[in-house]
């Protein structure tokens, strides 16, 4: 990375559709980087914070929204996309002219939602949690961008140093990844809690242990770093805690399969 | 807290045993909370930076450690604490009134195996991954501690705010526990490298991901924290995600089980 990345990247005009966590964050990352942004909501609600930081021009009207706009980000629930679609193309509809980009911000959405009404339209996911109030340090998220053109890969650049093209069939992929990655992993430090209880050991008490073995996959990838009895192929350990676990049948069977997927895993890579 | 934790604990004389990770970490700790360090290793490697940096006594020679020693903490790898309590035993047969205390730093191990050698013996269980040359918050680190008296309880309170007792038994329910936040965790983002490979994604993308699922467990529980498809037991994105997965029925009977794990957690939450 070379000084600020937006220097480099032509300003847009970006309108944002919705004032929530991805809309708000989105805000400030573009008028960060320089664009002038407009933002509408169907309600006051959550535009007032980026009126007055961020001094975007906000508005409960679509038709309202700047008609020399480059870019259309619709960045709203998911199964509130559609609707939202369907105001934007009516209230686009007197531009003689309309061939603005329309983007959405859903990653398990695919572009083609957008195909019947917009003649020029792409998807814009920024691949991570967003809360309102947690300040982000945008040019570490990775941004996954479809479109014909390359005018969001271009913006989403002027953000972020991660940027990837990806189809909708490969953005599912991604979202599997993320499934695994986020949300097995985090139910594996549900099961923790639960087999801690019966010693009266709070789960905090795993903190630095989960803290550092987060820590690792940022140098070593996650083949390199794992850890336990089942690398180890150690089967002492790995019976002694399948009979701890023999009250409960469904732990003791995700024990049995990812001790054995470990072993297999370790294996390929020698291949 | 209330002020540095060491000002109110008897200092103590401490002889550790080793001088690999875990043993440089206790020297650095004990001496930071103003306890005398000596160190014995079996070579002259590793004593070094303990001479040097922190000023211990450092031998090679088990005979020459203090004789006024209270606390005698053995940590060395986990296969070679019996021979190592053998050579103490022999080494301090000749003191008249040898009562010290002697304890090892095996998570995995009993107490029962010091038990043959010494009339005073404990475990002193810090919990976390230590690498020589990455500084530690030991105020942070839970330390689990077994013992007839409250010895070692004093010596791991006067470094860490986190003490808690746990018998052996406990201490392999503890393992268990780690095994599945940080073992089983790791596993997960490696089937998610496996899986992001497919769209040429490298696993770095998910990084920050990461982190903020990692971050969201020290404000949140793990299950109040939980999001993904099973746990909004959406059918069509789950149904949708196995399909993916089936060119490896392996990982597909690991998201179905961790799928369904998931679900029925948030249902015995609800009870």
């Amino acid at each position: 990375m070379v000084g600020p990345l937006y220097r480099s990247v032509k300003k847009m005009n970006i309108s944002i559709l919705g004032a929530g966590n991805v809309a708000t964050h989105l805000a400030r990352a573009f008028s960060g980087a320089g664009h002038r942004v407009a933002v509408w909501n169907r309600s006051e609600t959550g535009l007032l914070p980026l009126r007055g930081d961020l001094g975007c021009f906000c508005t409960v009207d679509m038709a309202a929204l700047p008609i020399d706009t480059d870019v259309y980000i619709i960045a709203v629930k998911d199964d509130a996309v559609a609707s939202v679609a369907h105001l934007l193309a009516e209230a686009t509809r007197k531009h003689p002219h309309f061939r603005s980009l329309v983007a959405h911000t859903a990653g398990s959405l695919p572009m083609s939602l957008l195909e019947d009404c917009f003649g020029h339209c792409g998807v814009f996911y920024p691949m991570q949690t967003f809360s309102k109030s947690k300040p982000l340090d945008y040019s570490k998220i990775p941004f996954f961008v479809e479109e014909k053109g390359n005018q969001l890969k271009q913006l989403a650049r002027s953000v972020s140093e991660h940027v990837f093209n990806l189809t909708s069939e490969q953005r599912k992929v991604l979202h599997l990844a993320s499934v695994f990655a986020c949300n097995f992993a985090n139910h594996c430090y549900s099961i923790a809690e639960d087999v801690l209880k019966k010693i009266g050991v709070p789960f905090t008490a795993l903190l630095p242990l989960i803290g550092e073995t987060t820590d690792k996959v940022s140098v070593l990838s996650p083949l390199e770093a794992q850890t336990g009895p089942a690398v180890r192929e150690d089967q002492v350990v790995m019976n002694s805690q399948l009979q701890l676990l023999s009250g409960n049948p469904d732990l003791q069977e995700i024990y049995a399969r990812m001790s054995e997927s470990i072993i297999k895993f370790k294996s390929h890579d020698r291949l």
